[in-house]
């Protein structure tokens, strides 16, 4: 293979990153197609202490997401959407400052970024909007073909988004199409 | 003075960045004091365009941030606190976005953070927690001696939010105490 072929196919071979976001633990996976199948590269848990101050958990949250992206190069992330339903508010508004931290991390990367909701996330997997979490395990084990199901479960949710994402933009909604976010 | 007094003179001259946060106008201010008397040292706005995606904006309001922080090296920020009652809570958690992304610049610059309510904001300038927009730039202009109205609004605003933090901070509250956002 020449050099400019070796180039061809690794600007083809794109890679996804998807992410459960949140302040305490932030699920992300890594996901590549090789003639159309799916193949998890990667994936865990960022970990952020509770005990420090919002901003500095923040910043963490940041250099976390940074390191990944650094390491793995996707060209696209999806981003597992905030629902506005949370029980307290609250909740919603400080799971918005995580979130904002990763899209701002992914844009300075040059990512282009597509949101998917849980709903979408589970109804594109297994066919419910309402699926268990072990239902959905079980359906990105079969997905991947991993011998065993992936834990824990925000792993599983990230894993879960990031096949999402390569499903939309085989469908070709990714780039400038309705998907992106705004 | 010796190079040992000018270096002293300087770290005890606190300057301190007060934010009022938002995903298309964010408006800032720094503020120092000198013998007690409070000194409006910069203020404005960082725009960033409604048509760009909502993580290339996250970026941008990232680096506006970051360019200010980096310019004037404050020591600490307030940055004011987002309400959960929200009439749209869609609104409440994209605000939270852009919050979380100043909030993770501020850890990122060293700085301490200090979370200051509107409410709070208003009543520490005006005794009442919920003074007009009008009596707030009177409230700002007088305390500060300006010979104009700080406009727009949102300047104003984070004039305020700054103020608020440089008294919280006399009061001894910021560096470890109960101030602290978590």
């Amino acid at each position: 293979m020449s050099s400019s072929d070796s180039h061809r196919a690794r600007s083809t071979q794109h890679t996804i990153v998807g992410i459960d976001p949140g302040l305490h633990r932030t699920g992300y996976a890594i996901l590549s197609e090789h003639g159309g199948t799916p193949k998890l590269r990667d994936a865990g848990v960022i970990r952020i202490e509770r005990q420090e101050p919002l901003h500095v958990r923040l910043a963490e949250l940041s250099e976390g997401v940074d390191a990944i992206l650094k390491e793995w190069r996707p060209d696209a992330m999806t981003c597992e959407e905030l629902y506005s339903h949370y029980r307290h508010p609250r909740t919603a508004i400080l799971m918005g400052h995580a979130r904002g931290v990763i899209l701002a991390r992914a844009a300075a990367n040059g990512l282009k970024l597509l949101g998917v909701s849980a709903t979408r996330a589970k109804k594109t997997l297994t066919g419910h909007g309402r699926a268990t979490k072990e239902q959905m395990q079980r359906a990105v084990a079969m997905a991947l073909r991993l011998p065993v199901l992936p834990e824990p479960h925000d792993v599983a949710d990230a894993i879960a988004i990031g096949l999402c994402g390569l499903l939309i933009r085989r469908e070709g909604a990714l780039v400038g199409g309705s998907g992106a976010e705004r």
